[in-house]
């Protein structure tokens, strides 16, 4: 996203936080460790001064998206809202870190487009089913699996997952202190953040 | 706008960016001088360090409010998104320039019960009707008195006007850069900037 007539350019922004913004985006099954990671890279990236900022979908649920239901359509659209305030938090200087099941590739294409010129940067946040399912931390697989859910994803909707992500992260066996360090890294080896 | 779960809270930007972060709502006609006036907010403000953006109709109407038309449902809908985005841009820390003509109170109201805890400062633009159709920079009131724009705001449909605005700003009277300074003036007395 760039702003048509701009009083302050984002080029000028960035130059003075001192790093590049860029829209880091999480992807995969519920319960496969998204949020916990995007915590973890927030609470880094904040203590060596970089401007940045987590989205999730439970916050925008109560505000932005709130007039929005479960639909695959309103789904759908609630997806490409986050991607436009992600593009505009990183058209403002910021990295931003979303973390969305957000199951389609062209709805992460979407997003993606909407960020240029920024850095839009997919992180494959891969964990087995099985294992999710024995995780289930809100209990939500149970209910998926017991019918009460429709449309779960990985249970009765379908998850496809990136092609060629940026970073993917085996969140089944790595622990979640390397899978951020991962983030971290890439951000510094693609010249977004200066060591 | 408050995250649910926050890997750093919105004090702790704050605190760091030297600053308090808030939503400054430029309301007035078409043609009052409210982008003028915000850009000239938003270099100033950029020029002594404050992170900060300006928000404006026709960039959110090519993106986030891409699927949504003039009448007066999506117009109310247009506002109410904005509001949102700008209280999660004030929760990450910024000081939010909006510039949007907002003709009514209650919408007013929506964007400033979203931007809490964050400050919501309204600022009255404000010049006599006449005045902007003698301006009348986009052809637009000659339009709109020719019966071409239906509820164009001053002619055919109403303008509320702020009933207690934080700043009032007259402006067929004062030039830019006094109404700009006195935004600025506004924000150093109330502890938003620092001096």
């Amino acid at each position: 996203m760039t702003r048509a007539i701009a009083a302050v350019e984002s080029e000028e922004r960035q130059r003075r936080n001192g790093h590049r913004s860029a829209v880091v985006w999480l992807t995969g099954l519920s319960a496969a460790g998204k949020s916990t990671i995007a915590r973890g890279v927030e609470a880094a990236l904040f203590a060596r001064g970089v401007q940045v900022y987590g989205l999730d979908g439970d916050d925008l649920r109560r505000g932005l998206c709130r007039d929005l239901g479960f639909s695959p359509e309103d789904r759908s659209e609630n997806l490409r809202r986050v991607g436009e305030l992600a593009a505009v938090l990183a058209d403002a200087g910021l990295v931003v870190i979303a973390s969305f099941i957000s199951p389609y590739r062209r709805e992460r294409a979407t997003a993606g487009a909407a960020a240029v010129p920024a850095p839009f940067i997919e992180v494959f946040v891969d964990c087995p089913l099985d294992e999710c399912v024995r995780r289930d931390p809100k209990g939500l697989y149970l209910r998926a699996l017991s019918g009460e859910l429709p449309e779960f994803t990985g249970v009765s909707a379908p998850y496809e997952p990136p092609e060629r992500p940026q970073i993917h992260l085996r969140t089944d066996r790595l622990p979640v202190v390397q899978s951020v360090d991962l983030v971290v890294q890439y951000l510094e080896q693609t010249g977004i953040l200066t060591r």
